[in-house]
Protein backbone atom coordinates (compact mmCIF):
# COMPACT_ATOMS: atom_id res chain seq x y z
CA UNK A 1 0.00 0.00 0.00
CA UNK A 2 1.73 2.91 -1.18
CA UNK A 3 0.69 6.52 -0.04
CA UNK A 4 2.18 9.77 -1.24
CA UNK A 5 2.40 13.06 0.69
CA UNK A 6 0.41 15.90 -0.65
CA UNK A 7 1.65 18.50 2.19
CA UNK A 8 2.16 18.23 5.64
CA UNK A 9 1.83 21.70 8.31
CA UNK A 10 2.38 21.56 12.16
CA UNK A 11 -0.89 23.14 13.26
CA UNK A 12 -1.96 22.86 17.18
CA UNK A 13 1.32 21.10 17.42
CA UNK A 14 0.48 18.42 15.88
CA UNK A 15 0.69 17.84 11.83
CA UNK A 16 -2.10 18.54 9.46
CA UNK A 17 -1.36 16.22 6.06
CA UNK A 18 -2.68 15.63 2.88
CA UNK A 19 -2.03 12.36 1.31
CA UNK A 20 -3.03 9.98 -2.39
CA UNK A 21 -3.12 6.86 -2.79
CA UNK A 22 -4.09 4.50 -5.68
CA UNK A 23 -7.31 3.03 -4.86
CA UNK A 24 -8.03 -0.72 -5.81
CA UNK A 25 -11.52 -0.28 -4.54
CA UNK A 26 -12.41 3.36 -6.92
CA UNK A 27 -10.24 2.04 -9.50
CA UNK A 28 -8.73 5.70 -9.17
CA UNK A 29 -6.17 7.99 -7.09
CA UNK A 30 -8.02 9.05 -3.96
CA UNK A 31 -6.94 11.72 -1.85
CA UNK A 32 -7.74 12.78 1.92
CA UNK A 33 -6.08 14.20 4.97
CA UNK A 34 -5.10 13.72 8.55
CA UNK A 35 -4.64 14.81 11.65
CA UNK A 36 -1.99 13.44 14.05
CA UNK A 37 -1.52 15.58 17.45
CA UNK A 38 1.45 15.35 19.20
CA UNK A 39 2.18 12.05 20.74
CA UNK A 40 4.77 10.01 22.64
CA UNK A 41 6.66 7.70 20.15
CA UNK A 42 5.44 4.64 19.69
CA UNK A 43 1.96 5.57 21.35
CA UNK A 44 -1.38 5.14 19.63
CA UNK A 45 -4.64 7.47 19.61
CA UNK A 46 -8.14 6.95 18.92
CA UNK A 47 -9.58 7.50 15.66
CA UNK A 48 -12.23 10.05 14.31
CA UNK A 49 -13.76 9.82 10.29
CA UNK A 50 -15.39 12.71 9.24
CA UNK A 51 -17.43 12.04 6.27
CA UNK A 52 -18.02 15.46 4.03
CA UNK A 53 -21.12 16.57 2.12
CA UNK A 54 -22.54 17.01 -1.35
CA UNK A 55 -19.54 18.96 -3.56
CA UNK A 56 -16.83 18.28 -1.08
CA UNK A 57 -13.54 17.07 -1.35
CA UNK A 58 -11.20 16.40 1.95
CA UNK A 59 -10.13 20.16 1.99
CA UNK A 60 -13.76 21.98 2.97
CA UNK A 61 -13.33 20.27 6.80
CA UNK A 62 -10.12 20.20 6.73
CA UNK A 63 -9.44 24.34 6.70
CA UNK A 64 -12.80 25.24 7.98
CA UNK A 65 -13.72 22.82 10.48
CA UNK A 66 -11.53 24.06 13.38
CA UNK A 67 -11.52 20.38 14.55
CA UNK A 68 -8.05 20.95 15.69
CA UNK A 69 -7.48 22.23 18.86
CA UNK A 70 -10.14 20.04 20.14
CA UNK A 71 -8.11 16.87 18.37
CA UNK A 72 -4.93 18.10 20.04
CA UNK A 73 -6.64 18.87 23.44
CA UNK A 74 -8.04 15.11 23.24
CA UNK A 75 -5.45 13.54 21.58
CA UNK A 76 -7.61 12.15 18.63
CA UNK A 77 -6.40 11.30 14.73
CA UNK A 78 -9.03 12.94 12.63
CA UNK A 79 -9.66 11.45 9.04
CA UNK A 80 -11.00 13.02 6.02
CA UNK A 81 -11.77 11.27 3.42
CA UNK A 82 -12.86 12.62 -0.48
CA UNK A 83 -16.52 11.85 -1.41
CA UNK A 84 -16.20 9.90 -4.83
CA UNK A 85 -13.80 8.88 -7.02
CA UNK A 86 -12.61 11.20 -9.44
CA UNK A 87 -10.72 11.35 -12.22
CA UNK A 88 -10.63 10.70 -16.12
CA UNK A 89 -12.95 7.89 -17.11
CA UNK A 90 -15.01 8.17 -13.88
CA UNK A 91 -18.57 8.85 -15.15
CA UNK A 92 -19.96 11.58 -13.84
CA UNK A 93 -23.94 12.89 -13.55
CA UNK A 94 -25.20 12.83 -17.32
CA UNK A 95 -25.99 16.72 -16.64
CA UNK A 96 -23.12 17.34 -14.49
CA UNK A 97 -25.20 17.96 -11.44
CA UNK A 98 -24.16 18.58 -8.12
CA UNK A 99 -26.07 15.99 -6.31
CA UNK A 100 -24.71 13.27 -8.42
CA UNK A 101 -21.87 11.47 -9.60
CA UNK A 102 -18.41 13.30 -8.85
CA UNK A 103 -18.31 14.66 -5.27
CA UNK A 104 -21.50 12.51 -4.84
CA UNK A 105 -20.89 8.86 -3.76
CA UNK A 106 -23.03 8.49 -1.62
CA UNK A 107 -21.23 6.00 0.44
CA UNK A 108 -22.64 3.11 -0.96
CA UNK A 109 -21.25 0.55 -3.64
CA UNK A 110 -23.21 1.04 -6.70
CA UNK A 111 -24.24 -1.77 -8.92
CA UNK A 112 -25.61 0.20 -11.91
CA UNK A 113 -23.23 0.83 -14.84
CA UNK A 114 -21.78 2.72 -16.02
CA UNK A 115 -21.10 3.61 -12.13
CA UNK A 116 -20.36 0.29 -10.64
CA UNK A 117 -16.73 -0.07 -11.24
CA UNK A 118 -15.85 2.96 -9.62
CA UNK A 119 -18.20 4.18 -6.93
CA UNK A 120 -17.33 1.91 -3.94
CA UNK A 121 -17.32 4.20 -1.72
CA UNK A 122 -19.19 1.93 1.11
CA UNK A 123 -16.09 -0.05 0.91
CA UNK A 124 -13.67 2.43 0.29
CA UNK A 125 -14.26 3.60 3.47
CA UNK A 126 -15.43 0.40 5.63
CA UNK A 127 -12.55 -1.52 4.42
CA UNK A 128 -9.76 0.45 2.32
CA UNK A 129 -8.99 3.31 3.86
CA UNK A 130 -9.19 1.79 7.52
CA UNK A 131 -6.21 -0.87 6.57
CA UNK A 132 -3.81 2.30 5.11
CA UNK A 133 -4.73 4.17 8.07
CA UNK A 134 -3.47 1.62 10.31
CA UNK A 135 -0.83 0.42 8.40
CA UNK A 136 0.63 4.67 8.05
CA UNK A 137 -0.29 6.47 11.09
CA UNK A 138 0.01 5.61 15.20
CA UNK A 139 -4.08 4.60 15.23
CA UNK A 140 -5.39 2.55 17.58
CA UNK A 141 -8.18 0.91 15.09
CA UNK A 142 -9.83 -0.48 18.29
CA UNK A 143 -10.89 2.97 19.07
CA UNK A 144 -13.04 4.15 16.19
CA UNK A 145 -15.55 7.18 16.12
CA UNK A 146 -17.46 8.57 13.19
CA UNK A 147 -19.50 11.50 12.15
CA UNK A 148 -20.30 13.69 9.04
CA UNK A 149 -22.42 16.28 7.35
CA UNK A 150 -25.53 16.40 5.19
CA UNK A 151 -24.72 13.25 2.76
CA UNK A 152 -21.60 12.78 5.15
CA UNK A 153 -24.20 12.24 8.25
CA UNK A 154 -25.56 9.48 6.02
CA UNK A 155 -22.65 7.98 5.25
CA UNK A 156 -21.74 7.92 9.35
CA UNK A 157 -25.20 6.81 10.49
CA UNK A 158 -25.20 4.32 7.68
CA UNK A 159 -21.60 2.80 8.46
CA UNK A 160 -21.87 3.12 11.95
CA UNK A 161 -25.23 1.18 12.03
CA UNK A 162 -23.57 -1.47 9.61
CA UNK A 163 -20.21 -1.84 11.60
CA UNK A 164 -21.54 -1.93 15.50
CA UNK A 165 -18.53 -3.72 16.53
CA UNK A 166 -15.99 -1.31 15.09
CA UNK A 167 -17.59 1.99 16.04
CA UNK A 168 -17.09 3.13 19.58
CA UNK A 169 -19.59 6.30 18.40
CA UNK A 170 -20.90 7.84 15.91
CA UNK A 171 -22.52 11.33 15.64
CA UNK A 172 -23.91 13.42 12.57
CA UNK A 173 -24.39 17.49 11.43
CA UNK A 174 -27.31 18.37 10.04
CA UNK A 175 -27.61 14.29 8.40
CA UNK A 176 -29.40 13.03 5.32
CA UNK A 177 -31.31 10.40 7.52
CA UNK A 178 -33.53 8.55 5.39
CA UNK A 179 -32.67 8.24 1.19
CA UNK A 180 -35.73 6.48 0.53
CA UNK A 181 -37.61 9.92 1.84
CA UNK A 182 -35.79 12.67 -0.03
CA UNK A 183 -34.84 14.28 -3.38
CA UNK A 184 -31.25 13.49 -2.36
CA UNK A 185 -31.35 10.25 -1.57
CA UNK A 186 -33.91 9.20 -4.79
CA UNK A 187 -31.43 10.24 -7.35
CA UNK A 188 -28.56 8.72 -5.73
CA UNK A 189 -29.70 5.37 -5.05
CA UNK A 190 -32.18 5.00 -8.18
CA UNK A 191 -29.01 5.97 -9.99
CA UNK A 192 -26.41 3.97 -8.02
CA UNK A 193 -28.50 1.15 -7.20
CA UNK A 194 -31.62 0.76 -9.11
CA UNK A 195 -35.03 1.01 -8.86
CA UNK A 196 -35.86 -1.14 -6.22
CA UNK A 197 -36.32 0.67 -3.08
CA UNK A 198 -36.46 -2.42 -1.05
CA UNK A 199 -32.61 -2.81 -1.54
CA UNK A 200 -32.10 0.98 -0.57
CA UNK A 201 -33.06 0.41 3.19
CA UNK A 202 -29.31 -1.19 3.72
CA UNK A 203 -28.36 2.65 3.01
CA UNK A 204 -31.28 4.06 4.85
CA UNK A 205 -30.29 5.05 8.66
CA UNK A 206 -34.52 5.17 9.53
CA UNK A 207 -35.21 1.88 7.66
CA UNK A 208 -31.87 -0.11 9.24
CA UNK A 209 -32.82 1.36 13.04
CA UNK A 210 -36.54 -0.05 11.74
CA UNK A 211 -35.15 -2.91 10.58
CA UNK A 212 -33.11 -3.71 13.62
CA UNK A 213 -29.84 -2.45 13.90
CA UNK A 214 -28.47 -0.15 16.61
CA UNK A 215 -25.78 1.50 18.23
CA UNK A 216 -25.31 2.54 21.67
CA UNK A 217 -26.24 6.50 21.43
CA UNK A 218 -26.13 9.23 18.49
CA UNK A 219 -25.76 12.78 18.73
CA UNK A 220 -26.92 14.90 16.27
CA UNK A 221 -26.81 18.50 15.48
CA UNK A 222 -29.42 19.99 12.88
CA UNK A 223 -29.36 23.92 12.48
CA UNK A 224 -32.73 25.16 11.89
CA UNK A 225 -32.01 28.04 9.54
CA UNK A 226 -30.96 25.36 7.46
CA UNK A 227 -32.44 25.09 3.65
CA UNK A 228 -32.63 21.55 3.20
CA UNK A 229 -34.00 21.04 6.73
CA UNK A 230 -37.42 20.39 5.59
CA UNK A 231 -37.17 19.23 2.21
CA UNK A 232 -34.24 16.53 2.28
CA UNK A 233 -33.32 16.55 5.71
CA UNK A 234 -35.89 15.49 8.01
CA UNK A 235 -34.65 14.84 11.43
CA UNK A 236 -38.28 13.95 12.92
CA UNK A 237 -38.04 10.76 11.10
CA UNK A 238 -35.28 9.71 12.48
CA UNK A 239 -36.46 10.77 16.47
CA UNK A 240 -39.65 8.79 15.40
CA UNK A 241 -37.89 6.05 14.78
CA UNK A 242 -35.22 5.99 17.40
CA UNK A 243 -38.46 6.65 19.61
CA UNK A 244 -39.89 3.83 18.37
CA UNK A 245 -37.16 1.04 18.59
CA UNK A 246 -35.83 2.60 21.66
CA UNK A 247 -32.34 3.87 20.22
CA UNK A 248 -30.39 6.39 21.83
CA UNK A 249 -30.35 9.88 20.23
CA UNK A 250 -29.45 13.04 21.53
CA UNK A 251 -30.94 15.45 18.51
CA UNK A 252 -29.80 18.97 19.04
CA UNK A 253 -31.73 21.58 17.27
CA UNK A 254 -29.76 24.75 16.95
CA UNK A 255 -31.57 28.18 16.72
CA UNK A 256 -30.74 30.02 13.70
CA UNK A 257 -27.64 28.21 12.19
CA UNK A 258 -27.87 27.11 8.67
CA UNK A 259 -26.13 24.29 6.48
CA UNK A 260 -22.29 25.78 5.84
CA UNK A 261 -18.99 25.19 7.82
CA UNK A 262 -19.60 28.38 10.15
CA UNK A 263 -22.36 26.09 11.42
CA UNK A 264 -19.97 22.67 11.88
CA UNK A 265 -17.13 24.88 12.88
CA UNK A 266 -19.04 25.86 15.68
CA UNK A 267 -19.75 22.23 17.22
CA UNK A 268 -17.56 20.00 15.51
CA UNK A 269 -15.29 20.58 19.29
CA UNK A 270 -18.36 19.12 20.82
CA UNK A 271 -18.56 15.99 19.32
CA UNK A 272 -14.77 15.85 19.50
CA UNK A 273 -15.31 15.77 22.57
CA UNK A 274 -18.49 13.70 22.75
CA UNK A 275 -16.29 11.13 20.64
CA UNK A 276 -13.12 10.91 22.99
CA UNK A 277 -14.86 10.05 25.77
CA UNK A 278 -16.84 7.21 24.51
CA UNK A 279 -13.33 5.69 22.18
CA UNK B 1 -22.46 55.53 3.69
CA UNK B 2 -23.82 52.87 2.26
CA UNK B 3 -23.43 49.20 3.14
CA UNK B 4 -24.19 46.33 0.83
CA UNK B 5 -24.76 42.37 2.46
CA UNK B 6 -22.88 39.63 0.77
CA UNK B 7 -23.92 37.24 3.41
CA UNK B 8 -24.70 36.18 6.81
CA UNK B 9 -23.89 33.20 9.04
CA UNK B 10 -24.80 32.56 12.27
CA UNK B 11 -21.25 30.96 14.12
CA UNK B 12 -20.45 30.52 17.59
CA UNK B 13 -23.43 32.69 18.34
CA UNK B 14 -22.40 35.27 16.80
CA UNK B 15 -22.88 36.67 13.12
CA UNK B 16 -20.38 36.17 11.01
CA UNK B 17 -21.11 38.94 8.13
CA UNK B 18 -19.09 39.81 4.67
CA UNK B 19 -20.17 43.52 3.40
CA UNK B 20 -19.30 45.78 0.61
CA UNK B 21 -19.54 49.29 0.46
CA UNK B 22 -18.28 52.09 -2.52
CA UNK B 23 -14.57 53.63 -1.49
CA UNK B 24 -13.92 57.52 -1.45
CA UNK B 25 -10.49 56.02 -0.51
CA UNK B 26 -9.81 53.75 -3.33
CA UNK B 27 -12.55 54.46 -5.47
CA UNK B 28 -13.69 51.11 -5.70
CA UNK B 29 -16.04 48.78 -4.33
CA UNK B 30 -14.18 47.27 -1.09
CA UNK B 31 -15.05 43.85 0.42
CA UNK B 32 -14.78 43.17 4.55
CA UNK B 33 -16.09 40.93 7.12
CA UNK B 34 -17.28 41.69 10.41
CA UNK B 35 -17.92 38.98 13.06
CA UNK B 36 -20.37 40.18 15.83
CA UNK B 37 -20.71 37.79 19.11
CA UNK B 38 -23.75 37.70 20.77
CA UNK B 39 -24.75 40.91 22.99
CA UNK B 40 -27.22 42.74 24.71
CA UNK B 41 -28.80 45.38 23.09
CA UNK B 42 -26.92 48.80 23.25
CA UNK B 43 -24.01 47.21 24.23
CA UNK B 44 -20.88 48.02 22.64
CA UNK B 45 -17.54 45.34 22.03
CA UNK B 46 -14.16 46.03 21.46
CA UNK B 47 -12.20 46.01 18.12
CA UNK B 48 -9.81 43.68 17.34
CA UNK B 49 -8.63 44.60 13.12
CA UNK B 50 -6.69 42.20 11.31
CA UNK B 51 -4.67 43.01 8.05
CA UNK B 52 -4.06 40.08 5.66
CA UNK B 53 -0.96 38.90 4.06
CA UNK B 54 0.30 38.91 0.09
CA UNK B 55 -2.63 37.69 -2.55
CA UNK B 56 -5.08 37.51 0.27
CA UNK B 57 -8.88 38.75 0.84
CA UNK B 58 -10.80 39.11 3.36
CA UNK B 59 -11.96 35.47 3.30
CA UNK B 60 -8.59 33.72 4.19
CA UNK B 61 -8.83 34.48 7.53
CA UNK B 62 -12.63 34.57 7.78
CA UNK B 63 -12.84 30.97 6.78
CA UNK B 64 -8.84 29.73 7.76
CA UNK B 65 -8.24 31.90 10.93
CA UNK B 66 -10.42 30.08 14.15
CA UNK B 67 -10.81 33.44 15.56
CA UNK B 68 -14.43 32.73 16.48
CA UNK B 69 -14.39 30.63 19.75
CA UNK B 70 -11.79 33.27 21.27
CA UNK B 71 -13.98 36.20 19.85
CA UNK B 72 -17.41 34.93 21.40
CA UNK B 73 -15.71 33.97 24.78
CA UNK B 74 -14.04 37.29 24.71
CA UNK B 75 -16.42 39.21 23.37
CA UNK B 76 -14.57 40.91 20.63
CA UNK B 77 -15.48 42.36 17.58
CA UNK B 78 -12.97 40.98 14.59
CA UNK B 79 -12.42 42.92 11.13
CA UNK B 80 -10.68 41.72 8.16
CA UNK B 81 -10.64 44.25 5.15
CA UNK B 82 -9.13 43.17 1.83
CA UNK B 83 -5.49 43.62 1.03
CA UNK B 84 -6.30 46.10 -1.94
CA UNK B 85 -8.53 47.47 -4.49
CA UNK B 86 -10.07 45.59 -6.91
CA UNK B 87 -11.88 45.64 -10.02
CA UNK B 88 -11.52 47.20 -13.53
CA UNK B 89 -9.30 50.18 -13.90
CA UNK B 90 -7.79 49.31 -11.14
CA UNK B 91 -3.74 49.00 -12.02
CA UNK B 92 -1.92 45.86 -11.20
CA UNK B 93 1.93 44.95 -11.70
CA UNK B 94 3.09 44.83 -15.06
CA UNK B 95 3.57 41.15 -15.00
CA UNK B 96 0.74 40.28 -12.64
CA UNK B 97 3.15 39.20 -9.90
CA UNK B 98 1.98 37.99 -6.66
CA UNK B 99 3.84 40.78 -4.60
CA UNK B 100 2.59 44.37 -5.76
CA UNK B 101 -0.78 45.47 -7.11
CA UNK B 102 -3.72 43.50 -6.68
CA UNK B 103 -3.82 41.50 -3.41
CA UNK B 104 -0.43 43.75 -2.45
CA UNK B 105 -1.59 47.38 -1.43
CA UNK B 106 0.85 47.55 1.32
CA UNK B 107 -1.10 49.57 3.82
CA UNK B 108 0.67 52.28 2.47
CA UNK B 109 -0.95 55.97 0.51
CA UNK B 110 0.83 55.47 -3.01
CA UNK B 111 2.28 58.81 -4.39
CA UNK B 112 3.30 57.24 -7.27
CA UNK B 113 1.32 56.94 -10.93
CA UNK B 114 -0.52 54.91 -12.02
CA UNK B 115 -0.98 53.66 -8.53
CA UNK B 116 -1.86 57.03 -6.28
CA UNK B 117 -5.40 56.96 -7.11
CA UNK B 118 -6.85 54.02 -6.09
CA UNK B 119 -3.77 52.49 -3.77
CA UNK B 120 -4.73 53.94 -0.52
CA UNK B 121 -4.94 51.49 2.11
CA UNK B 122 -3.39 53.31 4.56
CA UNK B 123 -6.11 55.82 4.60
CA UNK B 124 -8.72 53.55 3.85
CA UNK B 125 -7.97 51.26 7.25
CA UNK B 126 -7.07 54.06 8.86
CA UNK B 127 -9.75 56.65 8.56
CA UNK B 128 -12.57 55.51 5.99
CA UNK B 129 -12.92 51.60 7.62
CA UNK B 130 -12.99 52.75 11.01
CA UNK B 131 -15.87 55.21 10.61
CA UNK B 132 -18.30 52.72 8.58
CA UNK B 133 -17.78 50.00 11.44
CA UNK B 134 -18.61 52.79 14.21
CA UNK B 135 -21.71 53.65 12.23
CA UNK B 136 -22.53 49.78 11.55
CA UNK B 137 -21.62 48.00 14.19
CA UNK B 138 -21.90 47.94 17.99
CA UNK B 139 -18.40 48.49 18.14
CA UNK B 140 -16.80 50.39 20.73
CA UNK B 141 -14.39 52.44 19.22
CA UNK B 142 -12.23 53.67 22.24
CA UNK B 143 -11.41 49.87 22.64
CA UNK B 144 -9.45 48.74 19.32
CA UNK B 145 -6.35 46.44 19.01
CA UNK B 146 -4.81 45.60 15.42
CA UNK B 147 -3.16 42.36 13.95
CA UNK B 148 -2.17 40.97 10.94
CA UNK B 149 0.18 38.37 9.31
CA UNK B 150 3.17 38.68 6.82
CA UNK B 151 2.58 42.16 4.64
CA UNK B 152 -0.59 42.69 7.14
CA UNK B 153 1.77 42.30 10.48
CA UNK B 154 3.71 45.16 9.02
CA UNK B 155 0.49 47.04 8.05
CA UNK B 156 -0.30 46.24 12.01
CA UNK B 157 2.85 47.33 13.73
CA UNK B 158 3.21 50.73 11.07
CA UNK B 159 -0.50 51.76 11.89
CA UNK B 160 -0.36 50.97 15.47
CA UNK B 161 2.94 52.86 15.70
CA UNK B 162 1.51 55.79 13.88
CA UNK B 163 -1.69 56.06 15.81
CA UNK B 164 -1.09 55.13 19.71
CA UNK B 165 -3.97 57.08 20.80
CA UNK B 166 -6.16 54.78 18.83
CA UNK B 167 -4.58 51.39 19.42
CA UNK B 168 -4.75 49.88 23.08
CA UNK B 169 -3.23 46.83 21.36
CA UNK B 170 -1.19 45.27 18.27
CA UNK B 171 0.02 41.80 17.66
CA UNK B 172 1.58 39.85 14.85
CA UNK B 173 1.60 37.21 13.15
CA UNK B 174 5.42 36.36 10.43
CA UNK B 175 5.40 40.24 10.22
CA UNK B 176 7.40 42.14 7.48
CA UNK B 177 9.50 44.08 10.25
CA UNK B 178 11.43 46.33 7.75
CA UNK B 179 10.41 46.79 4.55
CA UNK B 180 13.92 48.47 3.75
CA UNK B 181 15.57 45.35 4.52
CA UNK B 182 14.03 42.60 1.92
CA UNK B 183 12.65 42.38 -1.56
CA UNK B 184 9.04 42.58 -0.54
CA UNK B 185 9.15 45.82 1.15
CA UNK B 186 12.00 46.83 -1.59
CA UNK B 187 9.56 46.55 -4.56
CA UNK B 188 6.43 48.00 -2.94
CA UNK B 189 7.67 50.66 -1.66
CA UNK B 190 9.71 51.36 -4.76
CA UNK B 191 6.30 51.05 -6.82
CA UNK B 192 3.74 52.80 -4.61
CA UNK B 193 6.10 55.21 -2.97
CA UNK B 194 9.31 56.09 -5.11
CA UNK B 195 12.39 55.29 -5.21
CA UNK B 196 13.84 57.89 -1.80
CA UNK B 197 14.57 55.57 0.78
CA UNK B 198 14.06 58.34 3.18
CA UNK B 199 10.19 58.74 2.30
CA UNK B 200 10.02 54.96 3.34
CA UNK B 201 10.79 54.97 6.84
CA UNK B 202 7.07 56.13 7.70
CA UNK B 203 6.40 52.71 6.51
CA UNK B 204 8.50 50.55 8.13
CA UNK B 205 8.47 49.19 11.56
CA UNK B 206 11.67 48.77 12.54
CA UNK B 207 12.42 52.69 11.35
CA UNK B 208 9.35 54.59 12.84
CA UNK B 209 10.79 52.60 16.37
CA UNK B 210 14.60 53.88 15.82
CA UNK B 211 12.96 57.72 15.32
CA UNK B 212 11.11 57.19 18.24
CA UNK B 213 7.48 55.79 18.01
CA UNK B 214 6.62 53.83 20.26
CA UNK B 215 3.27 51.40 21.75
CA UNK B 216 2.96 49.62 25.32
CA UNK B 217 3.65 46.48 24.20
CA UNK B 218 3.82 44.41 21.06
CA UNK B 219 3.51 40.22 20.63
CA UNK B 220 4.64 38.64 17.56
CA UNK B 221 4.61 35.27 16.58
CA UNK B 222 7.21 34.03 14.02
CA UNK B 223 7.52 30.07 12.84
CA UNK B 224 10.95 28.51 12.44
CA UNK B 225 9.54 27.18 9.48
CA UNK B 226 8.56 29.83 7.55
CA UNK B 227 10.16 29.84 4.13
CA UNK B 228 10.35 33.42 4.34
CA UNK B 229 11.81 34.14 7.26
CA UNK B 230 15.68 35.45 6.65
CA UNK B 231 14.83 36.41 3.58
CA UNK B 232 11.86 38.53 4.04
CA UNK B 233 10.80 38.84 7.42
CA UNK B 234 13.75 38.93 9.93
CA UNK B 235 12.19 39.62 12.96
CA UNK B 236 15.59 39.67 14.42
CA UNK B 237 15.84 43.44 13.32
CA UNK B 238 12.57 44.23 15.10
CA UNK B 239 14.25 42.68 17.94
CA UNK B 240 17.47 44.17 17.72
CA UNK B 241 15.58 48.05 17.52
CA UNK B 242 13.29 47.37 20.45
CA UNK B 243 16.22 46.20 22.20
CA UNK B 244 17.93 49.30 22.05
CA UNK B 245 15.30 52.10 22.16
CA UNK B 246 13.35 50.14 25.09
CA UNK B 247 10.01 49.07 23.41
CA UNK B 248 8.61 46.17 24.83
CA UNK B 249 8.33 42.88 22.40
CA UNK B 250 7.32 39.69 23.30
CA UNK B 251 8.92 37.21 19.98
CA UNK B 252 8.03 33.94 19.97
CA UNK B 253 9.79 31.45 17.82
CA UNK B 254 7.33 29.01 17.28
CA UNK B 255 8.84 25.58 16.49
CA UNK B 256 8.46 24.56 13.18
CA UNK B 257 5.49 26.00 12.41
CA UNK B 258 5.43 27.71 8.50
CA UNK B 259 3.69 30.41 7.12
CA UNK B 260 0.19 29.23 6.31
CA UNK B 261 -3.08 29.77 7.95
CA UNK B 262 -1.81 26.37 10.03
CA UNK B 263 0.46 28.32 11.88
CA UNK B 264 -2.28 31.46 12.45
CA UNK B 265 -5.39 29.38 13.34
CA UNK B 266 -2.81 28.00 15.50
CA UNK B 267 -1.91 31.00 17.64
CA UNK B 268 -5.27 33.48 16.88
CA UNK B 269 -7.04 32.58 19.74
CA UNK B 270 -4.26 33.46 22.45
CA UNK B 271 -4.04 36.80 20.08
CA UNK B 272 -7.70 37.42 20.99
CA UNK B 273 -7.49 36.65 24.65
CA UNK B 274 -3.89 39.08 24.63
CA UNK B 275 -5.68 42.30 22.84
CA UNK B 276 -8.76 41.45 24.77
CA UNK B 277 -6.81 41.81 28.06
CA UNK B 278 -5.53 45.03 27.05
CA UNK B 279 -8.61 46.67 25.29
Amino acid sequence: MTLGTVSTNKAFGGTQGVYTHPSTETGTEMTFSVFVPDHAPGEKLPVLWYLSGLTCTHANVTEKGEFRAACAEHRVIFVAPDTSPRGEGVPDDADGAYDFGLGAGFYVNATEEPFAKNYRMQAYIESELPDLIAAHFPADMARQGITGHSMGGHGALTIALRNPDRFKSVSAFSPIVSPLNCPWGEKALTGYIGADRNTWRQYDACAMIEDGASVPDILVDQGTGDNFLEGQLKPELLQAICDAKGQKLTLRMQEGYDHSYYFISTFLADHVAWHAARM
